[in-house]
């Protein structure tokens, strides 16, 4: 069930340039939204040593740019909530969002999540929803006394590891950041680096230099998953997903901007996106009836 | 004949925030540009009483961030040429552009020339190109001894219609700006508000609401002519210029940015489409073996 408190006209995902700059519009135009950063907003420009192009700053260095950037988005009473989205579901009218446990609804939801080109490996791709998923949260409970394998890049996947543990037969955690020091005591810790998925309909078994792993489902726990992996049916042409001139990608609702849409990567553009899909978004919101805090 | 003087990578139009993005993208990839402006740059937003969307400026006079844009285009050493374009000519490799009686030669081209939206007079557009012109400078020479009318909209047709009387057998000047001061002896002041431009296949006559003028010719002076009208094939869907995901329009070369591509009409769309057009305009550059300085 859905209460008002988790219900949103626009969801904002990235805190990037083309995020905040969704942000600042969805504000004025008066919009119950909510914006979503990982940890690292602006990593990029914070690292730049030198920012010319961006007009109206020259020669700033991109610490500084970043500090005006958040500044603005401060003053105008806007908060970045720090969280994880780990699925999206367009059910028509309505968009659910899955945030870390929690279930959002919005009327529309833009894209601003920069470029993510992680390293699939062999076979993930065509198993993906036949035993081979992102998010345990979601999926967690389809395998229910079933045998898991959890891939964790980072830290955080061992409490979705842990999460499964409590449902599943037996989970085996193959970690990618060091050795994992918080998991429960009933998973195992499986070796080596991984080099394919096996199955041929199904998800079968992990592959790695060290061993193959045989289980009913495996979950893969990136630092960043591309978007088009947690967005069922959302087109991407190598790598960029698919957007018009006013910034819509082919599901209603869902628009995208910045780097996730293609080059050039420069703040310009994702700034101009980020109007952009703002104010068509607000157009869409205003188109269904919804609107207005 | 074109001398290396007049010969360019890269040719703005416009000096709005789209145009002026182009510039300063254009001078770090350190092509060979003009960029030509009116004598209004950022008119729009020295009015703007405050400016909230523009990310990294919260709350700012538009007065003082056009002042920061100009800033920035000075420091970059970038200058821009108070002059108004005429007529474009693309000629395969290269465009012509006429500026003020002087042939400009350019690989590409980037229109930045916001929205002007003039109120045709009935027939004008039909009989385009068939005896009614906006460039004197241009096709006078076809009105050698015969008979043309002049509209002008600002001071500056004056000089048009000065041109042309030096050539044509009689020239009739119907003024739009109150009355005209500088004209030659020898042209005639016509009286009335354009109802209507006469003519089936060919010119043959402008009425007023005074008079009817028959002539061979009319120029059509206005104080923004739509760069549509001055740029013979340029794809143009309800006003706007047609441009695809690289800001490319229909005609190789020639990339448009800002408001004159269509809505939003807002700063930050503008300068990213500036950059993106700018971008994609040097890798066409370069692809045609020409760059740099």
């Amino acid at each position: 069930m859905l209460d008002n408190k988790n219900t949103y006209d626009l969801i904002i995902v990235g805190c990037g340039p083309a995020g905040l700059s969704a942000a600042i519009n969805a504000q004025i135009r008066n919009k119950k939204f909510l914006l979503i950063g990982g940890e690292y907003c602006l990593e990029k420009i914070y690292k730049a040593p030198r920012v010319d192009n961006y007009l109206g700053f020259f020669a700033i260095q991109g610490s500084e740019l970043k500090n005006k950037f958040l500044e603005h988005v401060q003053k105008m009473g806007i908060e970045i909530q720090n969280k994880r989205v780990d699925a999206i579901y367009p059910l028509g009218k309505i968009i659910q969002v899955m945030v870390q446990g929690e279930v959002y609804s919005t009327t529309a939801l833009i894209i601003g999540t920069g470029l993510s080109t992680p390293k699939y490996i062999k076979g993930e791709k065509d198993l993906l929803g036949k035993g081979v998923g992102y998010c345990a949260t979601c999926d967690g409970p389809l395998y229910k006394g079933k045998r898991v394998i959890v891939l964790g890049e980072t830290e955080e996947a061992q409490e979705e590891a842990n999460y499964l543990a409590d449902i599943c037969d037996s989970v085996i955690y193959l970690s990618l950041h060091g050795h994992p020091e918080n998991l429960k005591e009933n998973i195992k810790i499986g070796e080596g680096k991984p080099l394919a998925v096996q199955g041929e309909q199904v998800f079968k078994a992990l592959e790695t230099d060290k061993a193959v792993y045989e289980a009913d489902g495996l979950f893969i726990i990136r630092k960043e998953t591309p978007v088009q992996d947690i967005l069922p049916g959302l087109n991407v042409e190598k790598g960029y997903i698919e957007v018009d001139r006013t910034m819509q990608t082919n599901i209603p609702g869902v628009f995208a901007a910045g780097d996730c849409t293609g080059p050039p990567y420069q703040i310009a553009k994702a700034v101009g996106e980020g109007l952009t899909a703002a104010l068509n978004a607000v157009k869409y919101i205003d188109s269904k009836g919804e609107g207005s805090k």
